[in-house]
């Protein structure tokens, strides 16, 4: 394990340095801050806690507020930013909202109480008027969803070009009837996804009747899933492919093929979105688009960390790749 | 929404003594004190957090302090918490610790920096002889896991019997050839679903040959069910009924029991433990012991409150009603 003598070593400054740098002490020149930065996370130094002075103001602690820790899809994340914050030497505590903009604020209120040091928000409800009333004083970050209007750093993946891949894949194995599973929330993800899925079926000339487009509750259930496809399923003009913008949207729908019994991949094609744990749990495996979910949680912490050590970030939009997995779920379409 | 006044009026007191009480002041007689509290829980009272005055030594925070927020169990386990918490005045917040000792300690001194008011342990990995250093000053109630040593309140159910009920079913049901999949961790819910399996076979003469306890992974993962499953099915004598102590082992045997051809139920019965929302997924449905999770959130809570205000506790070892839920995943054994 490094010490805090390897880290001014690789920094070639002090030790008396590299604690000024710790306690955020201004008076270290913001060239040599960088070295020492950079020398920690080479290192992977961590900072012993239990020695340090809690005294002064800081409190150690990040928050995570996110709206449905149960959603498998934040599994990864969540095990990214909680890894990161502890290298970093911070203790990272989740707020679930419930999706409650209320309980949100709560969170926030935290930051003003200097409960915690900075947050990271995960899938935010909050707008921007409502964001900027805490960002500007403390450190905010915003992973996976966010608010573009509020200027506020952020890490996602590209969901419109996630989404136009997807899209494609299924007109180029010649399905036309595509319907999609949609969520009734307003994450950038849901409205780039959809976006997407109309853009590339009108670029191909091929129609979206109304009902083509249903929707699964705010947060993805299985259950709302399972509901859409059967009402999609049930359609006179039925669909040959579903397009879902979750993966437990996908899992609902292809459980519902399978009680109408409608078999999967022979006669439905169905996708999903994010390589949750459970697409690989019961045949027939889900195609679907894999997020980073480790790298966007572990990327966000170091966002917020140089945020809180007021370093300058140069690129607040960072989007990670991502990669569309084709397994069992989809085939080309037979007539 | 119900108002400080009337709470005061509920409890026949001053509002001024609501706010003592509320502010923890020793000066309230307990009796009156009491009388508060039941006041406040019968009106659902919210105090209104950000009125008041943070500037005391309460934190108004608690830590939930779990080794792996991404199991389905604890999904409701930690809405009755958060909910709970909130209608008392506090902000949950939950600390995932990977099963790391090392981690829960992290957690731990966080009530010695005074972070947190209070901690409620899921899953604790330590020993007494650890827990008992922060629990003598410090709140702290234990939750669905225990280490009964410790003397500290705890909510569950009776693990022994819930197990009991499953392996007589299954022996009523004319199986003899039973396996079990425990879990190589060491929480007192595995120590008691395995002893009560034992017990149980060796109280129906039946043998219990040692090939048939096979064992997953600590944090019962799909994928370490699906192999120990595949082991006990290839076994010479193959058991016709396994008894898996997590849902997600039963899922994962069922997974297993698909790819090598045998019929869940017509030639395996399996059942699972928790009830959690993926035993009704896909079919067969999992027969399974439904936890009240959503309860032994909230009783873990109103304990720790308790705990928190300095009210005598008279019960410390409160166990919660279970059900045996019969679903598809089991059948009588036919020869």
């Amino acid at each position: 394990m490094a010490t805090i003598s390897d880290v001014a070593k690789e920094a070639r400054v002090s030790v008396a340095t590299v604690s000024r740098v710790l306690n955020n002490k201004e008076s270290v020149r913001k060239e040599t801050q960088q070295r020492v930065y950079d020398a920690i996370e080479k290192l992977n130094f961590q900072p012993n806690l239990l020695a340090r002075n809690f005294r002064r103001s800081e409190s150690r602690v990040i928050l995570i507020i996110t709206p449905n820790i149960t959603n498998p899809y934040y599994a990864h994340i969540l095990t990214g930013i909680g890894e990161t914050a502890s290298s970093l030497g911070y203790s990272a505590l989740i707020f679930n909202t419930g999706g409650s903009l209320e309980k949100e604020k709560e969170g926030m209120e935290m930051l003003k109480l200097r409960r915690a040091d900075g947050a990271i928000l995960l899938a935010s409800s909050m707008e921007s008027p409502h964001l900027l009333e805490y960002v500007e004083s403390h450190p905010v970050v915003q992973c996976s969803e966010y608010d573009g209007a509020s200027g506020l750093p952020r890490v996602s993946i590209d969901n419109h070009l996630a989404a136009k891949e997807v899209v494609e894949y299924l007109i180029d194995s010649g399905h036309e009837k595509i319907a999609t599973i949609s969520s009734k929330n307003t994450y950038i993800s849901t409205k780039e996804r959809l976006d997407a899925y109309r853009e590339t079926m009108k670029d191909h000339g091929l129609k979206v009747p109304r009902s083509y487009i249903a929707h699964g509750d705010p947060d993805y259930s299985f259950k709302s899933g399972k509901k859409a496809a059967m009402k999609l399923l049930s359609l006179k003009e039925r669909p040959t492919a579903i397009f879902c913008i979750s993966d437990t949207l996908a899992l609902g729908t292809i459980s519902a093929a399978m009680e109408m019994g409608i078999k999967v991949p022979e006669e439905l094609t169905v996708t999903g979105f994010d390589d949750v744990d459970d697409t690989t749990m019961f045949h027939p495996y889900i195609t679907t688009v894999k997020q980073p979910c480790y790298d966007l949680g572990m990327r966000a912490m170091k966002l917020l960390f140089d945020r809180m050590m007021k370093k300058e970030i140069s690129d607040k939009k960072v989007i990670l790749s991502h990669q569309f997995v084709i397994r069992e779920s989809s085939a080309p379409y037979k007539p």
